[in-house]
């Protein structure tokens, strides 16, 4: 019985510091919290292989707790047992006294888990429910790759059971033979505003887990010994490769009936009701340890000394000599290449020269191109294929980012935006995540508006817009106009440490650039100097620019045309051309409005000058085309209306 | 045996039409089209109740193909029956020379489902997969509420079914007993770039069902009597109240053997290949209706007759009338109210004034205050409870507006971000949605950045900039500052026909205006005229603007307030007022930038004339703080660091 009493003592004893913690901060959710007493007791002080002074050591067991509004029970955990936090160069044990500093603008513990403000035992922010599972999916690849013999423990909350991403992660675990992830539902019953569904009920949980191929342990998430017999079968059978899931009926508030039931979700107690629910706390305990003896200590092990493996990295081909290296020498002389496939080409030599790198696919990668990674024998083991779930994958990359991976996450630049949800919290992790979209703006004319990225630039240059937790932009958007562009952001995106977002294109595209060509996050490229107006553009629009440019020569004008190939952008230099052509600028794209020519008005209205800008963008929903060209036309994008709308910015009637 | 054969010889007649449409188009999704032809057949010529010549007629069966790319094969059934199609005021019956127009440029059939475009046949564009049946248990809803005793359909591919938005639509089946909507799974076995995970399969697929709560009837899907005895058993067990899926195994290019197995996914058939299928098409059709006898068609029934109740309207009380009917006359008199609680309230006089209103909310409804709605006994029949599945809730909305309801969904907007794919396709639609995000900005100051709507201006501004089918910009987006309008324009969002999304806050604050305002969309209101300076702001951010304002004056500067609750908004007006305050503008806001800011920046610089545009908006990635000035103060954006900025641009040192 000792280890029984033994963990309703500590369970009891982290209730007690949650009550307080939250009553400090004026906010939280205590309740929540308590639900999970025992099991982050006997999860962090028995059965977790780990090092409380070194949070991340990379061969400890991790636990990501997908409920984020739970925090309270880990931070109160971390502050029992010492554990190490703050930012890299300033850790220290955490105390007690730092639990209480939750939600402070000073505090590095945040109302919901977030590593990058100082607190490393968490390997993603989490808050938006739904995502931990796949983020716990991700470190599990990558412990499988990097020889880790490490389990990656999951707590994911019932009424969060609700979002569809969990049972992405459910199939996606099955599907890649995940074992050494192990989920527990935390089945308390109530959610926010009401009762859960009886379709987040344990009784349906656990048969859904078993219908997708899961063994379903269900077991009172109070009962110290169910806890760790539930742990231990999910470590034998996980390690014969039978995916094990823990579904837990626990109680909200469990322990202090003071605040159990509807009403109390995210509520901190005050006052005496704060005060009834410790004296029924330690009414409890009482009860519960009366069997405790000295010695009855948990006992944290460490996991097995291991280190992961160097990432060995060295200088990819160029643009050329990737295409000779893997046949392609044919297609080079035609001068024309999409961007999609050169950002194929691009993973592809980058995976031979990067061991970090992995690609993921939604099940388009014959669209996206990644399957040039992927049928790559030296490279097919980082080739991580997600099916038709976008969710699931972008989290995946987080949890791969976390354990040291370069992911590159593609699908269509229109499906990404069903994880927009999760790239921000990504953001927020500090993630080192690449998104790469395909069928960029309305090249996927044929299909229709349900298949065209439109407001994509916009949302992604917002969030250029902050800085992230390292002072960059939160987020890098990268428009390759041609092949050399997309090989070469291609490899600036795996070289830097962050967030981008970058957007190829289904037409082949004739070459503007060589070799030599350097590509920056930050840059722009000069196409045509001019001097009576700046034309910018990016992307597929590039090449209707190009032809605008003809017609507008011959017509007398001297544009210039800038390739403004990243967001943001150097300001600094834009307005010089800008000036340099006598304030006249038009900004053409293939999106929804709010995306460069916005970022353009943006950068060109700090100086008081007087600009005029015309913006052309997609201006109304488009609709199926046969062609990219009837598409344009459609759209009044085509170079013709990109010609005439300079010209008569200048005044010159025809051209 | 002759209505298996007059179904197969019906399906193969389709089927040879799909083939010709795709070659036509040059592009399509054949082999999808024709795992469906039998399915499509039973359901469209035997089972459903219906009228070609009357594709809305509102108490007909409806069918919602989840899995757009096989649209080609209701296509040619439509053209084979003669359908009505067309814009409403131009409607004509479908022919087989219409269909072969497939993805033209000016053609009313789209390469995926969408009614905007002319073909009404459809309730709810589809094309990003995973939400159609969310569309169908809309609609279900509405039936039931309309008293219409019709069933909906849904075909999802098995590929599409890793989507977690489909088991988030089974799950509200289930909770909502919607045995009115019958999903239809086919399980053809290929994906895009690859054979559809086991997790996809029938097997897999029935056992989730089951454990959901459905009965699943596993059926050869080329089998015609097995498909008809599978739809009479969902008839009859949901007028049960048991909900039935069909899980049919089917053949991806049946019929076809040259355009089966791997790598057939979205191509046309050409040339010789296309030949050969039509060979062999027709060898099986000698093949299987051999017992074809003269007189064996398939019979079409209508729906019973049966009209749509006339929505009720009328006209809403006043924002005092309403505080005063709802027994809030004492928080009337303390001057303050959150706009959370006026939209609460603004909702729920709504729903007594027009019968169409819904609420719809994802377990946040005590945060949102559509509890207000759904505790009204007289409303509560029109709450719909989603629980915590963002994404479920707008495409439920979309099929809730395809039945002529207004819908009002509502979460955090922060979760909104979760259903951004969903709504953009409902407005591809033509959805007459309407969402309400609360806990806007960083008010939700103390749970950190997981909670924040950051990039939501200027991802749904980007909309705004485009047109929809209408001719009125795709989306407008609101931002409230007080009660009043948060009360007044929840109103003016249902008079409107179209998407909406309006940003409501968590803290209270104090009355701004009276019943005597007028908001419209596309509307501002100067909130202080002055001369020195424009300050352009909207939401919570007007409240600390205006306490800037008081230490602006003090320091001697005239500045203009400008109240922009609307995007888009009158750019001209903006225009005349920037120029009397010398084209010095600032513009202050509670989210990353590419949102007002931009916005002001687009409207100002096409005049060419010099103006100088600071903006202030969330310039780094936010954190927990205990108060809302807490974290403004981390993310310089207090009344102090506001006055500062105006001051700055203004050459004075210190205000």
């Amino acid at each position: 019985m000792s280890f029984e009493a033994a963990v309703h003592a500590k369970a009891i004893q982290l209730d007690h510091l949650v009550l307080d913690m939250c009553a400090e901060a004026g906010a939280g959710h205590p309740t929540s919290a308590m639900s999970l007493g025992h099991i982050t007791t006997v999860l962090m002080y028995h059965t977790m292989r780990w090092v409380p002074t070194h949070p991340r050591y990379p061969s400890s067991d991790r636990l990501v707790l997908s409920e984020g509004h739970a925090v309270p029970i880990i931070y109160a955990a971390c502050a029992d047992l010492g554990v190490y936090f703050g930012h890299e160069d300033d850790m220290r044990p955490m105390t007690v006294e730092d639990a209480k500093t939750l939600r402070a603008i000073d505090s590095h513990i945040d109302g919901h888990p977030n590593p990058m403000e100082g607190f490393p035992f968490f390997d993603a922010a989490t808050g938006s429910l739904g995502m931990g599972l796949s983020v716990a999916a991700g470190l599990g690849i990558a412990a499988r790759k990097d020889g880790f013999d490490k389990q990656i423990y999951c707590i994911i909350g019932d009424g969060e059971s609700r979002e569809g991403q969990i049972w992405e992660a459910v199939d996606f675990i099955v599907d890649h033979k995940l074992s050494n992830v192990v989920p527990i539902f935390n089945c308390n019953q109530y959610a926010q505003s009401d009762k859960v569904s009886n379709q987040q009920s344990s009784g349906v949980t656990a048969k859904k887990l078993e219908a997708a191929g899961f063994i379903a342990e269900v077991i009172d998430g109070h009962a110290p010994e169910a806890i760790r017999a539930a742990l231990e079968i999910a470590a034998q059978k996980g390690a014969n490769g039978e995916p094990v899931a823990i579904v837990a009926n626990t109680v909200k508030g469990w322990g202090s009936p003071v605040c159990q039931g509807g009403g109390w979700h995210g509520k901190p107690l005050t006052g005496e009701k704060l005060e009834l629910a410790h004296e029924e706390l330690d009414a409890l305990r009482v009860q519960l340890t009366s069997s405790l003896v000295a010695g009855d200590d948990l006992k944290i092990y460490p996991p097995s000394e291991s280190t992961a493996p160097e990432p060995a990295i060295s200088d990819a081909p160029s643009f050329t000599g990737a295409m000779k290296a893997y046949d392609m020498a044919s297609v080079l002389s035609t001068g024309k290449l999409s961007t999609r496939k050169a950002f194929g080409l691009a993973l592809r030599a980058l995976g031979h020269v990067n061991s970090s790198v992995f690609a993921l696919d939604a099940d388009v990668k014959n669209s996206t191109f990644t399957q040039w990674f992927g049928d790559d024998k030296d490279l097919e083991d980082r080739m991580v294929e997600c099916k038709i779930a976008e969710q699931n994958m972008i989290s995946v990359a987080a949890g791969l980012s976390s354990a040291g991976k370069v992911p590159f996450a593609a699908t269509f630049s229109k499906f990404v935006t069903r994880a927009y949800d999760q790239i921000e919290l990504a953001i927020n992790s500090g993630a080192n995540l690449k998104v790469v979209g395909s069928h960029s703006g309305v090249g996927a004319a044929s299909d229709g508006p349900s298949q065209m990225s439109l407001p994509d630039i916009a949302w992604f240059r917002s969030l250029s817009s902050a800085k992230d937790h390292r002072g960059n932009p939160a987020c890098y958007v990268l428009q390759p106009a041609d092949a050399f562009a997309a090989y070469g952001l291609t490899q600036v995106m795996a070289d830097y440490q962050g967030m981008c977002y970058m957007r190829t294109c289904r037409p082949d595209v004739e070459f503007l650039y060589d070799d030599s060509t350097v590509f920056n996050l930050g840059g722009f490229e000069v196409l045509t100097s001019g001097r009576d107006l700046m034309i910018v553009s990016a992307g597929y629009m590039l090449h209707e620019c190009n032809k605008a440019l003809e017609a507008l020569d011959k017509a007398g004008i001297d544009a210039t045309l800038i390739d403004m190939y990243s967001l943001p952008f150097d300001s600094d230099g834009i307005l010089d051309i800008a000036n340099d052509n006598g304030g006249m600028i038009l900004t053409v794209e293939d999106n929804y409005g709010g995306g460069l020519g916005s970022a353009v008005a943006d950068a060109v209205t700090g100086s008081g000058d007087g600009f005029t800008i015309e913006q052309m963008h997609v201006g109304r929903i488009p609709k199926s085309a046969r062609t990219v060209d009837d598409e344009l036309a459609y759209l009044n994008l085509t170079a013709k209306d990109i010609a005439k709308c300079a010209a008569g910015m200048l005044g010159v009637a025809a051209v």
